[in-house]
C-alpha cells in the first residue's frame, strides 16, 4: 500500500495498533464532536490563490521563538509513545531532529527525558508539563528539562481533570505492565492523572517563571479573555488546542479560535495551533489566520505506528511536501507572504 | 456492557422493552423533527472555555424555588412509568430523593400520589397537573398533591389535545390491562386524555391559584410573548419544553426557545428546560443560557427500565458526574460563575 | 398497513402503480432539486406557537375568491388520472366535493370536463387552462367549462415548454392506447403539449378575460415582478407553484417564493400555494406566511391510487385532522387568528 | 441504456475506460473538495424565473471575442484524448466544429496541432499554452498555432507545480507507451510537466504578447486582485478556473468566484468559467453571474470515451437543449436578456 497522504496512515493504524491503543490515540470526549470539528473546521475555509508570482524558489523555514525549523510543523505533546512503537519518544525525537523541527515532549512519555535527549542530541526540544498537587514534580522536571536543553515549557492549561473518553473507561485503558511514565517514576511514583493540580491558577505562571529561564508556552487556550490574561501573565507563546477534542466535548474547533486568539494577542506572543492538522493546506490556512506555527499530534502517533522514526519522517516530510506545493499553488514563495488575504470563511 | 453514558442506557432500553413500550416512550410528533431538533441544537452551540481557573473544590449544588438540589438536573414529568420497571413512579421517587434532586410525578402515573409520596418521604416532588372539563378532577389532584407534600404545582400548557404520534396509532397504543391510571380511578375514571380541557386559558391561572397555596410552574412556554403573559400572571416558574416533541411537530428545539424566554423573563421568575438534555455538557450549555435547572424525561425512563431505581440513579449520577466535569473543564467551580460568556451559537 | 399519514400513501402508491407510472407522478425535471426543495423548505421553518389559548372550538373553513370550503386544501391541477384509479377525474371530483373543497381539473384530464361535471354535480371546481398554438381549443375549453359550472380559470404559466423529466425519456413515457386526452379529442386532436404556445404573454390575459367571465387565476408565479404584473393585469389570484418541480429545475420552493409574492402583492388578490405539502402543519405555514389556500398534488395522485374517490378523501380526511390539530397546538381556534408571528425561519 | 443526461456519460465512461485514465480525467487534487464544490455551488444558486414572455423563437448564439459560436458552452482544454479515444483530439475538434463551437486544444494533447487543424478545418479553435523553463517551446508552440489559425491563445496561469492528486500517484500514472505528447516531441522532448517555468509572471504578458497577433486569454483566475492584474495586463479574456480542483485543493468553486472577477471586472474584458458545469441550467446561471461563455472538460471527456466525435457531439447536444430549455424557462428569449435578475444565493 502505497502510503501517499496522512490519512493512509492513519488507515495503517488502525488496522495495526492494538484496539485499546487505537482508541486511546483515537479518544475523543463525549460525542468527539469537538474532535471531529477540529479537522471539519478546515472546510469551511476557502482559499484565495494568487496567480502568476514567481514560485521557483520557495523557503518554507520559519522560526520558533528565534530558532529556525525546517518548515512550521512541530510534534505537538502526546503520552504513551511505547503504545505506537517499541522504542517510543526516542525514535519521536529521531525523526523531528532529522526533518529539523521541534518535539515537544510530553511529562507522560514511556521514556525519560534523559533517554529523549541522549536520542537525538542537538534536536529542538521543548518539555510539556503537567502540574501535580505535589509541586516537587514539576520542580524537578522542570529544572531537568532545562539541563538537558529543553528550549521551552509548555505547560498545558486544560486539564484540572481528565475529560471524559468513553472507548477508554468502556475498554478499562491502562499502560500495560512493561511501560512506564518514566518521568513520574520512584519518588514520583503515585504522581498519576488523578493528582493533577486542579487550583492552578494564571498566578501559578510567576511561580513557574521562578524555576527556569526557559521560555514559556501555554497551551489549551481558546478565548480572547484567556489570550489577553496569557499576555499579561508573561508567557512567551500561545498554543491554541482543545486537546485534540479529548478534554471539554462541545468546544470550538482550533482553527476557528485561533481568529479570536490572533486578534485579541495583536503580534504580542507567538501564536500556535494544534488539532485537526491533515493536510499541508491545513498547515497553510492556519499560518494565513496567524498561527506561527502548528503542532500534529495524533499524525506523528500513526508515522510511530507505521515504521518508528523512519515513518514519522514519512508523516512530516508528506506534510512539508504539501505545504509546500499549497504555498506555491497560492502564489507564496515565502512564509512571509502569507497572510489573511489568502483565505476567506465559507458563507455555509 | 459498560454503562457510560445516557446512550448505552437508551440501546438497552430500545433493546429489552417491549416494541409497544418503547415506540411510546420514544414517540415525537408527526416526523419526530421537533423530537430530534432538540438534541441536534445542541450541537450548534460551542462553549468559550476558561482555564487556569481553582476548580478544585467543585460546588454544583442549585435551589429550586428557594428549595437545595444535589444539582440542577431534575426528572421531568412523564406517564406511564409502569411500562418501563414493575415499581413504577415509586422507583423514580426514591431515585430522585436517592439523589437529592426533585421529581415532578405526572398526573398519568400509574401509581397514585400517596404510593409515590410514602414511597420516598420528604423526596422533593412537583405535581404536574393535566386540567380536564371536569374540573373537580384538577382540583381534587391539586388538594392531594398539596396535602402530600408535594412542593409546587407545574401545570402543562401544551396539550389541549394529544399530538399526532405515528407510532402509537399505528401500534394501536394502550395501556396494558393491568396497569391504571392510578390518580384517575373511581370517580374520575373517565377523565382519560380524550377529555382534556381545549378551553384552558391564562385565566384559569387565577382559578388554579385558588385551590392551592403551592407555587405555580408553567410548563410548555416556547416565546417571548407567552412568557410575558406568564409572569404577568404571577408563575412562580416557566418550564420551556415542547413535550419532548410530542405535541407540535416543527416547534423550535428548547434550547433555542431558551434564549427568547430568558431574555423577555429578565430574571423575573425561574426558567426552567427540558427536552434534548444527553450529556453533562448540555445542562452546562442550558444553564449558560439562563436555565437555573434541567428535567430529562426520556432518559429518565431508560434508566427505570435497566434497573429501576437503581438504573435511575445511575443516570443521574452519570449526568452529574458529567456536568461537573464539564463545569471544571470550562472553568467554572460553582453555579455562580456559569454564564451566557460560556457559549457561543455556532454560525452554522 | 394503516393509512396514518400521507407518507403511508406514497408508499401503497409506489408499490402498486406500474413503474412507469409512478415515475411519471414522481418526476421532476433533470435532477428533482426543486421537487425536493419544496419538500424539505417546510423544515427550515419553525412554528412559534402560543399556549392557554381558547381551542375548544375549532373552527378551519375558508374561503376561495368567496366561496367557502371546509378547509384550505384543494386538489391541484394534474393530468391522467386514470393512470392511478381507473374511473380518474371522476373520482377526483367526487371526493373533493364529498370533502367540500375545491379541485382545479387539468386540460390533461383522461375525462372529459362535462364527465367530471357530471360525476359531483354542484362541487366547487376550477378549470386548469394550457394555452395551445390553435386558440380555438383555449376559447372552446374555457366556454365548455364555464357552461359547465367551473367556477375559476387557472391560467398555467410555466409551461411554455415541458421540463425535462430524464425518468419519462427513459421510460419511453406516454399515454396507454385505451386513454384519451379525453378534452382534446376530435378537432382538436393533435393539440398534444409539442403544440403548446410558448408566444403566450401578460396581453394574452385580455384576449382570455374577453372569452369568459369567470375569475382568473394565475399558476406558476415565483417572483415580486411576475406577482406586480399578475396584479395589474387584473387576475383575481396567484397560485405561487414550480409545477411540482417538474419545469425548470433549480427554481426556488414554493414556501419561500411565497413570501416575496405575499409581500409584493400586499393582499390585492388573493394568493395559493402548491409544492410539498405533505403534513397539516405544512399547511399552517403556508397560511402564516401568507397563503389563503394551498393544493396538493401528488398527494391526491396516492389517494386516488389506493382507493379512487375512498382513498383521496382518506388522504384528505388526514389533511384536515392534522390541520385541526396543528392550528389548536400553535393556539389558533380560527383561520383568521392565523399569522406571520406563528412562525420563523431557521437560522439553519 | 439512454443517454439522457451528462451523468449517464459519466456512467458510461466510468465503466469502460481503463481504471487508470478514468481516475486521471476524474481526479482532484488531495481531498477533492473544490473538484466536489465546483459541483455543489450550482445547487446553492436559486432561479428567480419570469413567465408569459415569448419564448417562441429561441437564439442561443452568442460571441466569443467577435467570433459567433452556437451556444455558450466551449470545450476546455484537457490533455491526453487519446485516453478516452483512439482519434484523440482530432476528434474532438471534428466534434466541436460539427457543433459550431470552440475548442480550446491543449499544449498536452496526444495529436499535433498540425493534426487537430487539419480534422477540422475551419473550426474555431484555441490554443492552450503551458510555459516551460525552455521559453523556446512556447515561442514554437504560440507561432505555430497562429500559423494554423488557432484565434486565441489561453494562458494556463494555476500550475507552477503539478497539484496532487493521490489516485495517479497510487496508480503511477503515466501516458502508455503508445501515446505521445505529440506537441512536445523532437527538440522538446524533455519538456515535461516537471518542466514547468515556476517563475512566470505577469510581466511575462508582455513576452507572450510579443510573440504573437493572437488574443490572449489567461485561465486560473479566482480573486477579484488577479482579475484588476489581468486587465491592466491588457488580456482579452479571463478563464474563471480552479483547473477542475486539480491544482490547489480548497480553492472556490468557479460559480462562487465568478462573482468577485466579473464584479471586478465590469466588463472591460470578456469573463468565461469552467469546472462543474453538469446541466444546460448551470450554464444559465453562470450567464446570469456575468460569464461570457463556459467551457466543459470532464463532459467532454466522457463524450469521447462514448463514441468519440459523435459522442462529445451527444454531449454538446443535451447541454445544448437544456441550456435552450432553461432559458425558455427562466423566461429568456435570447442571451441579451439572462442578467443577475435571473438567480439569487441561497440563504442555506
Amino acid at each position: 500500500m502505497a502510503m501517499v497522504c496522512l490519512s493512509d496512515f492513519e488507515a495503517y493504524a488502525k488496522k495495526h495498533l492494538p484496539k485499546i491503543a487505537w482508541d486511546f490515540f483515537a479518544a475523543g470526549a463525549d460525542d468527539c464532536s469537538t474532535r471531529d470539528e477540529n479537522i471539519l473546521a478546515y472546510k469551511r475555509i476557502h482559499f484565495r490563490p494568487r496567480m502568476l508570482r514567481d514560485v521557483s524558489m520557495m523557503d518554507i523555514r520559519t522560526k520558533l521563538l528565534g530558532t529556525e525549523i525546517s518548515f512550521p510543523v512541530g510534534i505537538a505533546p502526546t503520552g504513551f509513545h511505547q503504545l505506537a512503537w517499541p522504542d517510543g519518544e526516542k525514535s519521536t525525537a529521531r525523526a523531528a531532529k532529522a526533518m529539523n523541527t521541534c518535539y515537544i515532549a510530553s511529562t507522560y512519555s514511556t521514556c525519560t527525558l534523559e533517554e529523549i535527549s541522549t536520542a537525538a542530541p542537538g534536536g529542538l526540544r521543548w518539555f510539556q508539563l503537567y502540574i501535580h498537587r505535589n509541586r516537587e514534580v514539576a520542580q524537578h522536571l522542570v529544572q531537568q528539562a532545562e539541563a538537558l536543553g529543553f528550549q521551552g515549557l509548555v505547560l498545558t492549561a486544560d486539564v484540572p481533570y481528565t475529560g471524559k473518553r468513553r472507548d477508554d473507561i468502556r475498554n478499562g485503558f491502562r499502560l500495560p505492565p512493561h511501560m512506564k511514565l518514566k518521568n513520574l517514576e520512584g519518588a514520583f511514583e503515585v504522581c498519576k492523572t488523578s493528582c493533577l493540580d486542579a487550583s492552578l491558577t494564571w498566578n501559578d505562571i510567576y511561580w513557574l517563571r521562578s524555576l527556569t529561564h526557559l521560555p514559556i508556552i501555554i497551551k489549551g487556550i481558546l478565548t480572547r479573555e484567556d489570550a489577553e490574561l496569557a499576555v499579561k501573565h508573561a508567557v512567551q507563546g500561545i498554543i491554541v488546542s482543545n486537546h485534540g477534542g479529548r478534554q471539554l466535548d462541545g468546544g470550538p474547533a482550533t482553527i476557528d479560535a485561533l481568529v479570536e486568539v490572533v486578534k485579541s494577542v495583536q503580534g504580542r506572543v507567538e501564536v500556535y495551533l494544534d488539532g485537526g492538522i491533515r493536510k499541508g493546506s491545513d498547515v497553510l490556512k492556519a499560518l494565513a489566520l496567524g498561527a506561527k506555527c502548528v503542532f500534529i499530534g495524533r499524525p506523528a502517533i500513526w508515522g510511530l505506528a507505521y515504521k518508528g522514526e523512519e515513518g514519522l519522517q514519512d508523516v512530516l516530510r508528506i506534510l512539508q511536501d504539501e505545504f509546500r506545493l499549497s504555498m506555491a499553488l497560492a502564489g507564496c514563495a515565502s512564509i512571509s507572504e502569507i497572510g489573511p488575504h489568502l483565505v476567506q470563511f465559507s458563507k455555509l
